[in-house]
């Protein structure tokens, strides 16, 4: 079986509010936009974010609740970028969860939410490979 | 900025079950594993399944609650792969949320959750390319 994840899908209540922080946040460029859904093409997969109750629809589930049990991250390249761009996110109506100190493990992070309380890491980790387009390698 | 996002960390509760899922039904074997995470390669960044405190200590943040305003998507080669995916996942301890049908915006899909009730999505989108390494390009 292939090790393959098409796509992340996060429900979201606002559109605008949630493009804002990916687009001014990240930098990212939508690939596609509805009325109800926008698209982002990352590294390998496809992210989206739909309104919740879309969502709840199609996976006829309700009740879906927040913070949920899970996180993303995105890895920068040195150090020095964590925490300007958890600043930027939060600028771009993110929310400070931990500021980027080190772990245990080695590198650098810290936690930030999206403005749909949505966890995501933003680390250095110096022993994971990032090609230039984007694909991380895991390694110890 | 890269269009990228490097993990995916799931929040869990019991480290063998997830794994039985992951690994009986989806197929995929660790990358890692320790006694409170596992990780998978996937395609372009890297799946963790991560004990829950351990993941709410590094995140600073408690309270993480199921199920979370998210899904996960596979997307598999044919319309024929998508319920036989689905049963083999219930058969390693997964839930059914809904049985393999037709959207709207066509092709076929199912919901499943993991054993900590993250949901899956399996689904055919005929529009979406996945090359051989399993990297999945947007398309309407």
């Amino acid at each position: 079986m292939q090790h393959q994840v098409s796509v992340i899908t996060l429900g979201i209540a606002d559109l605008a509010r949630s493009r804002l922080f990916y687009s001014q946040g990240f930098g990212w460029t939508p690939v596609f936009e509805s009325n109800e859904i926008t698209f982002y093409q990352m590294n390998g997969f496809v992210l989206g974010t739909w309104l919740t109750p879309k969502l709840e629809d199609d996976m006829q589930r309700g009740g879906l609740v927040r913070p949920g049990a899970f996180a993303l991250a995105h890895n920068v390249s040195s150090q020095e970028e964590v925490q300007p761009l958890i600043d930027r996110l939060v600028s771009a109506g993110g929310t400070l969860l931990r500021a980027g100190d080190a772990p245990l493990h080695g590198g650098f992070r810290g936690y930030v939410t999206d403005p749909d309380d949505h966890s995501w890491e933003i680390a250095w980790n110096p022993a994971w490979a990032i090609d230039t387009q984007g694909l991380v390698t895991f390694a110890l």
